[in-house]
């Protein structure tokens, strides 16, 4: 049952019953008798609910940083780390943003955000075309900030920032512990051996994280900034927590989700992402450039063999959306074309990989789609303007069309050659939900990947000393084992 | 140059010089003087070769198991972890395979393994038509494994396994190392706030991970299967080493690659792997069946709102190829159709996300093609038949074209519905280097994905216990932030 309000008349218009049908009832059908939870069970996921018991076979993993963390914080927001150096800020809408990115002192990012995600449904039935949640311009991210508890959101030494936002009577509140800094170990960094000599040089990858995560009602999301060593950045998301669902009648399925419990119909949805890149690749006038690897037909003039592919560069001149095209192996290079890199010869850059992932199913025609323009292309270039932050527009709770997001910052059609340029980067997933999302989902991790292309002069992590932890301990071999050389 | 011999009758046919032209030369021009060294500088990355030394501010990061670890090991190769049960072996092509892997006693997959990879280049000067490794038919991964080391390739407590391999006189070696076993902590694994209580639990991912590491001359290959705790299963490689290069005359640049280093032209290649998945969802007797997500018309009668999509599902009746299709969310779901989940009533199974990345770029008339059918496809599907393990064939040095691989296994035309039937997941990077690549180039990631898809009745890590880890460490804040509700 749900009651529609008329807010201003303070008045319930008419209360919407639910349809609880499957695949042979009709779209609005309502086919539920009185008793439409007798079917229900409960599924518990706080560990003293649990019915078996949590497992008991985990062992302790700590992280220990005996001589303290490699990063160092001052005025609560300037972030210095294995050459890195960047400042933090949070607010209600954004959650965690990061400015003023430099690397051993250049400049590689003016600023970055996660600038919208939306969720609409599937379900045909009304009123569930209704459900499509905008989660930073509905709820805003920094408002459903968790407050983060040691020793459960991360490991190792753990800096917090809090964050101070408005609460409802109009008053500034302190947010504790809103944003998390740490660092993680991320397996092998590099590694060769010389053939001929046997000797191994082998570096672990650190990385620097800086974590926030939100709850919007049933879904959870992580968000997190990863710094490494080799002077990338990953922008990484996972989502977590409770699918939305309906209630739906026994023993029947539906063309519209999953049953993931007794009278629990988890509806299809996807979850669309868009994150705002705005580089400042050695200075603030930059240019993207589309860089495509193509197969080419054998011929006696460039390819007698058959084994050569031509890669073409392409730079974007004016704003417009591009989509990821794996065929063709394109990337999105934002380059500085003042500067070459004197090694190579190309202007120096990063490069963006955008995930190939599948856009807004919903027609072009319906309230979801016309409210979420960004959602429909995989990449976004347009020329800076001020407060032009928001992917999906500055209003976007309960909105019919998207207004001042991406679309109409592309329809000006400014230059984006050498000039003050933003990237949005946009992916997403389309979550058919599993029996195994249910109670909590375990998280789905998605990451944007961002990776200097000849913006240095060699590999910035190859003076990284070799990994040789002192703390590592080995299991021994048994006692049946061959010993070496033995056999 | 290269002296290209014959080894019959171990006489030099000839001796080929090289081509070091750039963008303006001729295919064949031989450009170089003989003083082809001289504009080409050092580039070291062995620690104590390093000009300015190593970075001096990276604090160490332990990884401490005060209980040892989650898992056991029985007869050198049985392991059990987390309601997760395989055995490992190693051979000197495949290097470790993975076997009879259960969960909670229900058999998920018969055998994995990394069946092929090919490394074909694009520089269309003769006679580099000729470099395109297989790394696994032509050297052996299992040959080329390193020995790893305590502390350098893994943190924490570790298993290391041994294994026996023919040494160049026929006799049986120890070969000591060759596969390490860990477990890892992966972030957050699952979390939810109840926004009504105010209560989080939150807990963490641990994976398990089995690692083999590859030198295969100038390259070196990291793969690890990962076991997680909600039934998941990533196989995973890191691209590492040198790039292949040859010397280019100085102040060029070429089509053909990239100039990574005074006289040092990093030429343009891919690497395109194959992995076996030889599935057992609950028994032998499986079926893969191809999901994909629609976009559907706004119509009165099923989309009202243009807000529906549908979910299809096909069935792959005979021996198949296909391609990942992220427009249309194509994932495969690996099924045992006369076994139904009995919260969903669909059958139990297993998706594989197939990686959209580029497939083979060589002209199909080419010798690179035709030696690397396998290349060309994102997945193939094939009915089980007994040796039949090697994506690119049996036979690989000097082929003139893939025999017995997947393409002629699919060419039989099987029947592989609800039979015994075996995966094949391809996926690349396409490699035009950068800079950054040199000397030694940071990790490039890949992973393949295989998740529980309506196997269990529930997501089977929600008896995780929440994470409280003891040992993390607050860094204080500063004196000049404001206290908490002092604002």
């Amino acid at each position: 049952m749900i009651p529609v309000l008329d807010i201003h008349k303070k008045e319930i218009c008419r209360i919407d019953k639910l349809a609880t049908g499957g695949k042979n009832d009709a779209l609005t059908a309502k086919t539920h008798g009185e008793k439409i939870l007798e079917h229900c069970t409960t599924a518990e996921y706080v560990p003293e609910l649990l019915p078996q018991g949590v497992r008991q076979d985990l062992k302790t993993l700590n992280v220990l940083q005996p001589d303290g963390p490699s990063f160092k914080v001052s005025d609560e927001s300037l972030v210095e780390w294995q050459k890195w150096r960047f400042r933090v800020s949070f607010n209600p809408r954004e959650g965690a943003v990061i400015h003023d990115v430099h690397y051993d002192g250049r400049s590689v990012a003016y600023r970055l955000s996660v600038s919208e995600m939306t969720v609409p449904y599937a379900d045909a039935r009304p009123p569930f075309q209704r459900k499509q949640a905008f989660d930073f311009g509905d709820g805003g991210a920094g408002n459903c900030a968790n407050n983060l508890s040691l020793g459960c959101d991360c490991l190792g030494v753990i800096k917090y920032f809090d964050a101070v936002i408005v609460d409802d009577d109009g008053k500034g509140k302190v947010h504790p512990n809103v944003i998390c800094l740490h660092e993680q170990d991320e397996g092998i960094g590099w590694k060769h051996t010389n053939w001929r000599t046997g000797r191994a040089v082998v570096t672990r990858s650190r990385v620097l994280v800086v974590q926030f995560i939100i709850t919007l009602a049933n879904y959870e999301y992580v968000f997190a900034y990863k710094f490494d060593q080799s002077g990338g950045i990953d922008i990484e998301t996972r989502a977590t927590g409770i699918v939305s669902c309906v209630n739906i009648d026994p023993g029947k399925t539906s063309n519209y989700g999953n049953v993931v419990n007794p009278g629990v119909l988890a509806q299809n949805h996807q979850h669309i992402f868009a994150f705002r890149i705005d580089p400042a690749i050695d200075g603030h006038s930059n240019t993207v450039i589309t860089e495509e690897s193509h197969a080419v037909p054998m011929n006696p003039k460039t390819n007698p063999r058959g084994n050569y592919y031509e890669v073409r560069k392409t730079p974007v001149e004016k704003a417009a959306w591009a989509d990821a095209e794996p065929r063709l192996n394109r990337v999105f290079k934002i380059v500085n074309e003042n500067i070459k890199n004197p090694i190579s010869g190309n202007s120096v850059g990063y490069k963006l990989v955008p995930p190939a992932t599948q856009l807004l199913l919903a027609d072009p025609a319906s309230v979801q789609a016309q409210r979420a323009q960004f959602a429909q292309h995989h990449v976004w270039v347009t020329k800076y303007k001020d407060d032009e932050l928001f992917a999906g527009g500055r209003f976007t709770m309960q909105s019919r069309k998207e207004v001042d997001g991406v679309a109409d910052a592309v329809a000006r059609g400014d230059n984006t050659r050498d000039t003050d340029v933003v990237v949005w980067s946009v992916f997403g997933l389309t979550h058919n939900p599993r029996v195994e999302d249910w109670p909590v989902m375990p998280c789905e991790i998605h990451q944007v990947h961002l990776r200097p292309t000849d913006f240095f002069t060699a590999n910035p992590s190859i003076d990284v000393p070799p990994s040789s932890n002192k703390a590592s301990v080995e299991v021994p071999k048994s006692c049946c084992q061959p010993a070496q050389g033995k056999l």
